[in-house]
């Protein structure tokens, strides 16, 4: 036994990917609307920065000729920048321009035609990292045992958050600003990020919200074909046998 | 580019398991736990019975000449009765005996070495369909435009309740009892069950609670190699890249 026959949305990033289950957060809302028409695939990873991600990425897509045997991925959300912005010196820093070459090698990587994971059918979405606050991160980071240092800058997580916006310029792929959306949504005060943030740095049920409105916007005005609430279910819905005996249902399947 | 590398939980079943993306549901709480580990796939198909479903299991599941190429399903959890135990003239009734026969078919599909979808590597678990509060889905059923007739009551679901018990005993499956679990947990008083259910049929939060703590239960008796709290991450933790170079990293990936 095993699992097929639904189209995949995958949703690729770290821990605010990973933890997308929990607080109502984007895995879980995308999987409750696209139930029955795409599978959600939490493709996460905490801690990890698009260095670290981009190995990972080549064993988690299929090539070229592998590709008519698994579901197709519909839709590819890439979410990275906060654990690359760290400082330098921090172990999963990753460098500016080095960043945008990573996001660059993964949108080419589905996108070019001499890639060995080309594949045309998948589009892809952009999501810039939300913006840190300091004040939280900083206490929480204070308050362990050991007590560490602030990792992280709100200007550098910032610089990543609009490189992320001019690497989908330029590459022509849609990004939903969650940085901007966060940002807007706090009044532009740092400290009143924690509306949206349990940790100064990860998203609450709150900020996940935020994120969710963002990414619906962008699937709207992008790819109209993705809308939750225009796509049809696979199977019919069960009012269907009310009208219908099982022999016309199976014939339905299976012709 | 495609879908590929985890292996995989399905959770198949009807309204219940469609939503259980909702109100922190076992989909989610699942997709949380499993993270990184195993992906969950919500079968779940709103308003159906058993005998609808069976033409639609026959589609979402692999032949074993597919196997190969897909992922395996580890845990196959069956949850149906609900639309089932509907009263006699109803479109969704299924008579018990049928119930029955149906749920062995789903199992023997998987089971039975002669099968076309015979998969040794899935372990299967049935669920018992949670009790239903007559006094809520009735006043549910008459508030709607037009009134509805009350169309399920309590002992005909308890029935098909206590057959699954009986199904999982005759075919060695283990049964996460929902029914009972739900039951004790409002002490024996069908309008309590107000907490649990949020329409007299539907799981709230509450419910689900109890679903899944009782599903964490079966596994950790049964299937203890299917724990989550047991099962390690597919891709290493990122702090294995704190002591490891990129090369080392994915050396370790593609050897």
């Amino acid at each position: 036994m095993a699992a097929k026959y639904l189209d995949a949305i995958m949703l690729f990033g770290d821990s605010i990917t990973q933890g997308a289950w929990e607080f109502n957060g984007i895995g879980a809302r995308f999987a409750h609307v696209y139930a029955r028409k795409l599978d959600v695939l939490n493709r996460g990873f905490s801690g990890y920065n698009t260095e670290w991600a981009l190995p990972v990425f080549e064993k988690i897509v299929a090539k070229h000729h592998e590709q008519q045997h698994v579901p197709p991925v519909r839709l590819l959300i890439i979410w990275f920048g906060t654990n690359d912005a760290c400082l330098p010196g921090q172990p999963q820093h990753i460098p500016l321009e080095r960043f945008t070459e990573n996001l660059s090698t993964m949108i080419d990587m589905i996108r070019s035609p001499t890639s060995p994971f080309y594949s045309p059918v998948t589009k892809i979405i952009l999501i810039a990292p939300p913006p840190v606050n300091t004040y939280q991160r900083g206490a929480d980071l204070a308050s362990r045992d050991p007590p560490r240092e602030l990792d992280r800058q709100f200007e550098a997580t910032k610089r990543y958050a609009q490189e992320v916006l001019a690497v989908g310029e330029k590459e022509g792929v849609p990004v939903a600003d969650v940085w901007t959306r966060l940002w807007e949504a706090a009044g532009q005060d740092e400290r009143s990020l924690e509306q949206f943030l349990y940790d100064g740095l990860h998203l609450n049920e709150a900020g996940y919200q935020v994120a969710y409105d963002e990414l619906l916007k962008v699937i709207r005005d992008n790819y109209p074909e993705l809308r939750h609430d225009q796509m049809s279910y696979v199977f019919p819905r069960h009012d269907y046998l009310y009208d219908h005996s099982v022999e016309e249902f199976k014939a339905k399947l299976f012709n």
